[in-house]
C-alpha cells in the first residue's frame, strides 16, 4: 500500500529545471519556442499523379494584409504546402504604395527557391458583385490587369494565360443571405473567362457553390484568403489551414498549371474533401489499409486491423450487420457509423467479403458523398 | 459484460457534423478558427501597487520585421498585455523606406486606444558592441535620436527624458562566448546613461546579467525582441511570451514610467521571475492560500489545501521532515520538492506552525532564489 | 537580414537534455508524468450557497467496472469534486463475489477523509425498464434494498431517508428511440419515491427530460455512470466530466442532502448548465465582471472589458444594434452572438446602459435558455 | 480595413452547437469522449525483423494495483503494443485473495485474442534486495514459483523455460542512494538465473544500468511497472509510455521469446532509445529519408528535404561548417544541434556528399550515443 500510494501521488511534473544555471552567460530556453520544421502532410498520391497541397489565395502588405511576402514563403513551408499563389488585390494599396502589383511576387521568390516552394504569380481582380472577387492565376505582368472593368480586366489575364478562379462566391459581404450564380456569372462561364470556383474560403463553405462544379465540370478550391499571419486565423493543434489538392503529372509550377486547366482538383478543408468521385475514391483506398489478423471466431468471423495511414478522419456509414460484435461495439450506437482516425487502427471481426460503404465526409456533393465497399480478405 | 464493453469501446468521438449542411449558401466552420479574445494572466498585485504586465522591445516592417505595426497591438491585447512600446531600429529601414523614425508608432496609437493597450513611443539605438544595443522608452522624438555616435543618440534620449534599457547584454551576435560588463557599460552607468538591463530576450536568459542588477540595484527586464509574429516564435500552448512585471501605481503610461524610473520590476519568463526579493515575496503570498479542512489525524495533523491562485507555477524545498505522510506523498522522493501547479490545489496533513521554504523557481540572484514561509493555522 | 533568417529559422525545439546525465544511478523523467494536483473548476457561489461540485452515480470492481473504489476517490480529488457517490449495481456483482453491497463504500471511505472529499453511501437499484435504473444515496445499509421488486427496492431505500434519483431515462439500452415518462414512473412520483432525474448521463443528453424536471420542478442531475477509468471515457483536454452543482449552506454530507431534498441542483455538462433560471442567473453574473476602461469614442461609446472569470464559456445573443463597431466585430456575422471565453476578456465599444441578452448555453428547457440583462457603468 | 478588422476579429470559436436540440429524446455529446481507436507507432522494422512494441510488467488487482487485468489489454491495444505481459506479485495478494497466481492471465486472455494482442504469462518474484524484484517471463505456471527463497523461485521460472527479468535495480526503495551490481547479482548472472535489466522503469533510467548491459551483452528492457491505469500515470499528451522494442523474426509469442533470448532489444522512453549501435543505426536511417530538391545555390550546394518518418525526435549533433547557410539557421547557434522533429521535414543546403553525425538520443552507453553518417546525394 505504501508503494502504492507513492507512485500514483508522486506522479507529478517538475518539468523546471530550476538546479543551478549550468551557463551563466547565456542559457537558451528552447522550451518555449515553437517547433518550426515543416509539417508532413499525409495524403496519399493517386494513381498517374502526385498529390500537391496548394493554396491559391492570399494577401501581404502590398495591398491590405499586415505580413511582408516572405512571411507567406515561410508559412507554406511551415504548414507542408507545395505551391502557393500570393494574389494582392490588384486595385488597391493600401499598406505601402508601390504602385507596381508585381512587388510581392518579386520579393517573395528568392525564399520560395530556398525553401522548395512552388510560387506562382498571381493577383485578385477585386470588383463589386456582379462579378465580385476573381483571382488570376499563373499571371505574366500583374500590372496589365489593373483596369476598371472586371471583364476587361479577366480578358487580360485570360490573353497572359491565367488561370481564372471565382473567389467566396457566398461572402456576406456580397452577397448577404444567399449566394447566387448570376446571369454574368453565366456569361463569363460561356465565355470561358473563369475557369475554377473556391467552395472553402477563410471559414466558410459554399454547398451550392460545389453542386455548380458538380454540374458544368468546374473544378472545387478551398483556399484561405488570409490577411494575417496564418497561425492568428486558424486553430493549428486541431484543425489545418485551408488547401487545394492538385492532381499533378510533376511537381513543378507548369505540372500545376496543367493540372488545373485538366480540372484535377479536389477542395480540402476542416476534414472534408469535396470533389469527383474517382478522385476521392483513390485517395480513400489509398489511405485505409485492411489487414486480417491471425484469429478466427466460432461463427467464422476473423479479426482485421483497419489502419489509417492519412492525416484524414474518415466517417464511414454501413449496414453493419453484416459485422459481427466487434464491428458493432465501434459503432455510435444506432448510428451505424464508425470513425477512422487518422494515424490510428480500428479493429474489426467480420466475415470475409465485400460490403458497400459511404465515406460521410467526403462529399460530392451538397449532400452527397463518396459510396464505395470495403474487401476483407480470406 | 455487454454494456460494459458497450460502454469502454463505443467512447470514440464523432467530432464531424456530416450530416446535412443546414445552410446551403454559407457554412461557418468556426471550431477551424484560433480564439482572438485577450487572455488574463492572473498575477497578483502586491500591496500598494498595481501588477502590469509589459514589453519593451518589439519590432515591426519599419525596420527588419515582416509585420505591420497594429499587429503589435493585436498580440498585446490577446496576449494580456496591458502596455507595449514598440522599438524599431533608429539606424536601419530595411523593409520600408518612411525616413521617419516615429511612424510605427503613430500607426499603432489608434488601434492601441481602441483596445485599451498603453502604447509607449520607443527606438532602438543599435550599435556596435561596446555599447551594443538600446532601448530607449517614453520617447518624444524618434528622429532626434538617430545619430552614429551611441553616447549621442543615448544623451539625445536622456535629454527627452527617456528611460534606457541595455538590451541582450549576453547575445552571441556581440558576445559569442561570454556576457560581460565592459568598462564603457561603467562608464555609462556611472554617467547615469542606462537605466535597466534586459535578464531575458527572447529565448535567452543571462543568469550574470540578474546579478549585475541585484548588485547595483538595477531594475531587470524581459522582452521578447520579436521581430516575426508572435505566435510564430513561442510555443503559445506550453508556454507564455517574455514579459516585464512592473509595479504601478496607476495603470497609465506615467504610471509605468514612475514605475521604471523608480525600479519596481520583475522579470518573467518560462516561470521564472526574477528581481528582488520584497516583489517576489510579494507575489508568491498572494499567490497560493492555505485552506484548512476539517480532518485531523490521530497523530494531530491536519488536513491543509494549498491553493495557487495565479499562473505561475511554484517550486518549493523545505525540510519536509515536519509534514505528515500526506506531504511525503507529494514530494518527489530523495529531492524534497514540492510543484504548486498553476490554478489547481494540493493536498497536504501538516502540523499547525510555521516552515521555511525556498520557492526555486523565484530567483534573486543567479543562484540564489526566494526563502520564505508558510503557516498552517490551527 | 542574417539576424532575421537566425531568428525565424532557429527557433525549433531542443526538448530533449541529451547531455552527460547527472545521476549515473536513477534519472527521475518527470517531464513524462501526468500532473495529479487537484484541479480548481471556477463556478462561482451564489447568495447564500455554497457551489459544491458532485457526482452521484459511478461503479467499481464491486458491481462490473474494472477499478478499485479507492481510484474512484483519487479521481474526484484531481478532477476537483467536492462530493460523491459509489453507486454499485445492487443485484450484480460479476467482477468480485463479496455479497456485501457496503463494501465498496468502505473500502474508499479513508482515502476520502484523507483527501477531504465528501463520500455519500449509494447504491443504483438496477431494474427492467419501467421502471429503469434508480440510484439509492445516503443509505445507511445497501445491503437492505436488495430486494427483486424495485418498488419495494426502492421504498426500504427511501425508508432510510434516501434521495432517490432516476437514471438516465432515455438510454438506449431500456429505451431505444425515445425518452417516455411512462405509467409507472407517474405513479412513483405522485407515491413520492423518487427525487430527482438524470438529464446528463455518460455522453447523453436528454432535452425532454429536462422539461420534466422544470415542468414538475425536480431537481436535474448530471453524472457520469462511469465503470471504467474516468481518464479513458472523456477527452480532458479539451472537456469536463459530467458534474451536477449543489447549492449547499455548508460543504458537508448532511448540506448536500438538505440541498438537493431542497431542490438546488443544476445540472452541468459540455459546456451546459442546465437548471431553474434563478440560479443559471446567479451563476453568469457571478462570472462575468464589466470593466470600464478610461476611453471614449467621438460618438459618446465607451470601452469596456467583459472578463469571463469562469471556467465556463458563455454564448451571449442579443440586440447588437446598441452596440458601436467594437462590439460588431465579436459578432459571428450574421448571428448575433458573442462568445464569453472561459477566463479570458473581451472588448466592446458601447453605450453606457442595460441591454437585454440571452445565454445560450445556459438551459432553462429544451428549447428556452436564460434571458438577462448586462450593463454598462457610466 | 473594413473587411480586414472583419477577418480579423471575428474569428473566434462558437465550438457549442447552441441551437435547438434536433433529438428531443436522446442527444449524444460525442465531443466529450476520449478517442479509443489504436495508437499507430511508426517505428521501422529493421533488415531480417520485424520492430515489436512490448512491455513486460503491470500489475493488476490481483496483486496491488486497482485496475481489473481486461484493462490492461484494452490499453495496450490503445497505446499501439504489439504485446504484454501482466507480472502481478508472486508473494502477495492484497486486494483479491484468488490464493491462484494465474487468474490475471486467465482473465486477460480472450480480450487479448479478440484485440490481437500478444498475451504472455508473467510474475513478479517480489524479494528483498539483494537480489530485488525480477520478472519470469513465459511461465506455464505461475504458482509454481510461489516459494520463499528468491533463487529457489528463480530456478523454478527458469526450469520452465521462463526469460528473467532484473527489474528497476536502481529503484530508491531498495537502493536509496545507488544502483550496483552486488555480489549477488554477479552470482545470479554468472549462473544464467537471469537474462535481461530494465534500464527504464515508470518513470526512472538508471544510466550505470545501461552500460552494465552494455558491457556484459544483457539485452536492456523499459518497461512501465504500472499499477494504476496508465493515463493516470503519463502525460500522454507530450509522452509515450515506457515500452521495450524486440526485433522478431515473426510477431507471435514464440517469436517475441526467441527475439529475447537472442537478445535483440532496445529500450524506448521518452524520446531515448538505449541499446546496441547496430539496431539504433537501423532504426534512424529507417526512419529518415534525404530527398533531393531541383534547386542548386551559386556555391554548388543543393537544397535536400530531410524527412523523419518515425515518431521519434532525432537530435543531431555533428560539423555543420560542411553545410550552407540553409543548414547554419537550423542549428541552434553555437550548438551545433539540429532536431528532426517525428514526422515533419528540414530543409538543408548541401555539399553532395558524406558526413559524419552522432544522434544524441539514441544511446550506447550512459554517456555513448550513435555515431553515423548522413549521405546527401548528387
Amino acid at each position: 500500500m505504501k508503494k502504492l500510494l507513492l507512485i500514483i501521488i508522486s506522479l507529478f511534473v517538475l518539468s523546471l529545471s530550476y538546479a543551478q544555471f549550468e551557463n551563466m552567460n547565456n542559457v537558451q530556453m528552447l522550451e518555449t519556442m515553437r517547433d518550426i520544421s515543416r509539417d508532413v502532410i499525409r495524403i496519399p498520391d493517386i494513381p498517374g499523379y502526385k498529390t500537391l497541397k496548394c493554396e491559391f489565395h492570399i494577401h501581404t502588405v502590398f495591398s491590405d494584409g499586415p505580413v511582408w511576402p516572405t512571411v507567406r514563403i515561410d508559412e507554406a513551408w511551415s504548414d507542408g504546402l507545395d505551391a502557393i499563389a500570393i494574389t494582392d488585390h490588384i486595385v488597391s494599396h493600401r499598406r505601402v504604395n508601390q504602385g507596381d502589383h508585381n512587388t510581392s511576387y518579386d520579393i517573395a521568390l528568392p525564399r520560395a527557391q530556398e525553401l522548395g516552394i512552388i510560387l506562382i504569380r498571381g493577383g485578385e481582380i477585386t470588383k463589386r458583385m456582379p462579378p465580385g472577387h476573381f483571382n488570376a492565376l499563373f499571371l505574366k505582368d500583374a500590372n496589365a490587369i489593373d483596369v476598371a472593368d472586371p471583364v476587361a480586366s479577366i480578358k487580360e489575364a485570360k490573353k497572359q494565360g491565367a488561370f481564372v478562379l471565382w473567389n467566396h462566391p457566398g461572402w456576406k459581404g456580397q452577397q448577404p443571405d444567399t449566394c447566387i450564380w448570376l446571369d454574368m456569372h453565366e456569361e463569363l462561364f460561356q465565355a470561358n473567362l473563369f475557369d475554377g470556383i473556391e467552395i472553402f474560403n477563410a471559414r466558410e463553405f459554399y454547398p451550392v457553390a460545389l453542386d455548380w462544379c458538380m454540374d458544368r465540370d468546374i473544378p472545387p478550391f478551398s483556399n484561405s484568403d488570409s490577411h494575417y499571419a496564418m497561425l492568428s486565423h486558424y486553430d493549428y493543434e486541431h484543425s489545418i489551414r485551408p488547401m487545394t489538392l492538385v492532381f499533378a503529372e510533376e511537381a513543378t509550377e507548369e505540372g500545376i498549371k496543367k493540372a488545373l486547366f485538366e480540372k484535377r482538383t479536389v477542395a480540402f478543408f476542416n476534414n472534408y474533401l469535396a470533389g469527383k468521385e474517382e478522385y476521392l475514391e483513390a485517395i480513400f483506398h489509398g489511405s485505409v489499409e485492411i489487414i486480417p489478423k491471425d484469429f478466427t471466431k466460432d461463427d467464422g468471423k476473423k479479426l482485421y486491423l483497419l489502419r489509417n495511414n492519412s492525416d484524414l478522419d474518415f466517417i464511414l456509414s454501413g449496414n453493419m450487420d453484416e459485422f459481427s460484435e466487434g464491428i458493432r461495439n465501434l459503432q455510435i450506437d444506432g448510428w451505424n457509423n464508425v470513425k477512422l482516425t487518422r494515424g490510428r487502427e480500428t479493429v474489426i471481426l467480420a466475415k470475409p467479403g465485400k460490403i458497400d460503404i459511404a465515406v460521410l465526409n467526403l462529399l460530392t456533393g451538397s449532400s452527397d458523398h463518396l459510396k464505395t465497399d470495403l474487401t476483407f480478405p480470406e
